[in-house]
């Protein structure tokens, strides 16, 4: 796939995650990424070419990697959360399996580090209420809400992602282009910081993720609630069976052509990234054998791919006292980290230590 | 001072204050008071009269007391906090002083309890922007600000209350009428988290000052930024000179008539709480002493009140090691209590521990 003269100019955000990534490669010892997910439900195939995969492979360049598994931000668009337990174990499962390595990166939980939680305060005298009521990314998130109300969580939530970065001093955050508002924020309030009261904080650049979009079986946008992905931990018939069910077209030459052919596109797409491979030669090579070949493609690839990601998986979920440790583990480094910076912070505001 | 049919029906909240005023005497082992201060500069003749003597009278009726140090929140209304270890240990001298005995009443500061700080976020997540936004004292509060902007710290400050009252399971906080529709907002917040999670926090009730309100000595409200005020811990001389120089009016009948004679009223005001007397009296007994007969009683009786207080403040303020170790083992207790219930509200969230 090569630019062409159609495509848009690469935008100064790109650029700088582009310089970004040469960095992360020639000297990965300078950085920290902090990155993280809501304890939502089961991390599925479009999280994982998105961003966990990501993960792993900036842990392996040898980059110090904080995972957060974001319990409290549940809270911010419902307002019980519900089987949380649950749902966290799901998460570090799924990270043990995908490669994580607990001795290299930390996964905490959000409610188990007091001492970053206390950094939404200072960092909340900041931030101006039109600032917060400004941000596109809640306002679209508020638009999408599960609650007849706006809390006071979700309008505070870039202050938390702040909090959250920033404890750890994160300099480098894997995102996707809808969350550059946010981190602007992140960057506000570590320069604000600085300016008032000392050079405390990093201000994190954002890394933008090169993977393509894959959509949901039903050609949407693949979301854990919508009942339209492919959970990691699925297993080999529920991914055939999931994949039999995926929208199509009644067009039997297959072809890569994402604008006018959204879901075939998808399927392919998922077949060349479980293959590493270009996507219209995965779809040449399908040809004329129309849906039903597309799907038998897609599904070997997933179940091949997959296959020893599922294993590790099913072998950890024997020992979750082993799990729950890494958590444990995680929390501990964690909670150290921020009490050493809530020190630091403490002390540049000239508290009362 | 009976009251006569000219003045208004008792309101509600005043009926229960009284109420919980006879409970306190009653069962005080059943109450935990939160109560506290801004280290914006020294507490002064006002704040002894409507709030700290209070405190040390529920703390000798065997009530358990937190006195909050509110170090964060000097910054909810202007952007830095200046000299912050002077004026915390300025408090700290102030409450020993008065009898606040560190062995029955925790004293501890807000920026050195991340567990207290970490139930803003939940907390959050249990109020909306509206009623945020709807919050009568903010909006006073905001309209008083020193900064052009309204800081996200300032918009979320009747959460934090909630956060710095239901730590400790706070039942009875002491309050001014403005500031009811604040303990509403904890009110609220702990009536919706025990209905969403379950029973953890009390609804804490408003315990009225009774105290009559004094003026500066410019006759305005006294207040620490306005320079009308006498500092708990000024001299014998300097409370004289003050006194001399306050506004009081050319008629030299002195009588007790807040509404018409509002310097000379405060004056024989603070003469009658400094030796426990009814004002009308103590105006009686001055008579046609005018202006300067008036100041004379009024020095006479503050120096005289104050001079134990005074004694105490010097002998502290030669151990400040003392002192500041008053404010550790506080902020310890606090610690412990704080994570003891976050630990609850953890639990009752089914967060995962």
């Amino acid at each position: 796939m090569t630019l062409t003269t159609d495509d848009p100019p690469v935008s100064p955000a790109v650029r700088r995650s582009a310089e970004l990534e040469q960095q992360l490669s020639l000297d990965p010892g300078r950085f920290r990424v902090l990155t993280g997910d809501r304890p939502t439900g089961a991390l599925h195939l479009g999280h994982y070419f998105g961003t966990l995969h990501n993960r792993v492979r900036l842990q392996d360049l040898g980059v110090e990697v904080f995972v957060l598994v974001a319990d409290y931000q549940v809270l911010t668009d419902r307002d019980v959360a519900e089987r949380l337990t649950e749902h966290v174990e799901g998460l570090l499962l799924d990270y043990l399996a995908i490669g994580i390595d607990p001795a290299r990166t930390t996964v905490f939980n959000h409610s188990a580090v007091p001492a970053l939680n206390q950094l939404l305060l200072p960092f909340l005298s900041l931030v101006s209420v039109a600032e917060l009521g400004r941000n596109p990314t809640v306002k679209d998130e508020i638009a999408h809400s599960r609650q007849s109300a706006v809390s006071g969580l979700m309008y505070t939530y870039p202050v938390h992602q702040a909090a959250d970065i920033l404890f750890c001093k994160g300099n480098v955050v894997p995102v996707g282009q809808d969350q550059l508002p946010h981190l602007e924020v992140t960057r506000t309030v570590a320069r604000r910081f600085n300016e008032r009261y000392a050079e405390v904080f990093p201000e994190p650049d954002a890394l933008l993720s090169a993977a393509p979009l894959l959509l949901g079986t039903d050609a949407t946008k693949m979301s854990k609630s919508r009942n339209n992905s492919i959970a990691l931990g699925a297993g080999a018939d529920e991914t055939a069976r999931l994949i039999k069910g995926a929208t199509t077209d009644a067009d039997r030459h297959i072809t890569y052509d994402p604008a006018r052919r959204p879901g075939v596109s998808s399927l392919v797409l998922l077949a060349a990234l479980c293959l590493g491979r270009d996507p219209h030669e995965v779809a040449a090579e399908i040809g004329n054998s129309g849906a039903a070949g597309l799907k038998r493609t897609v599904t070997e690839a997933v179940n091949t791919r997959m296959a020893p990601i599922r294993a590790r998986r099913a072998e950890y979920a024997q020992d979750m006292g082993y799990v729950r440790e890494v958590l444990r583990t995680g929390n501990e480094r964690a909670n150290a980290v921020a009490e050493a910076t809530l020190r630091e912070v403490r002390e540049a505001m000239g508290m009362f230590l």
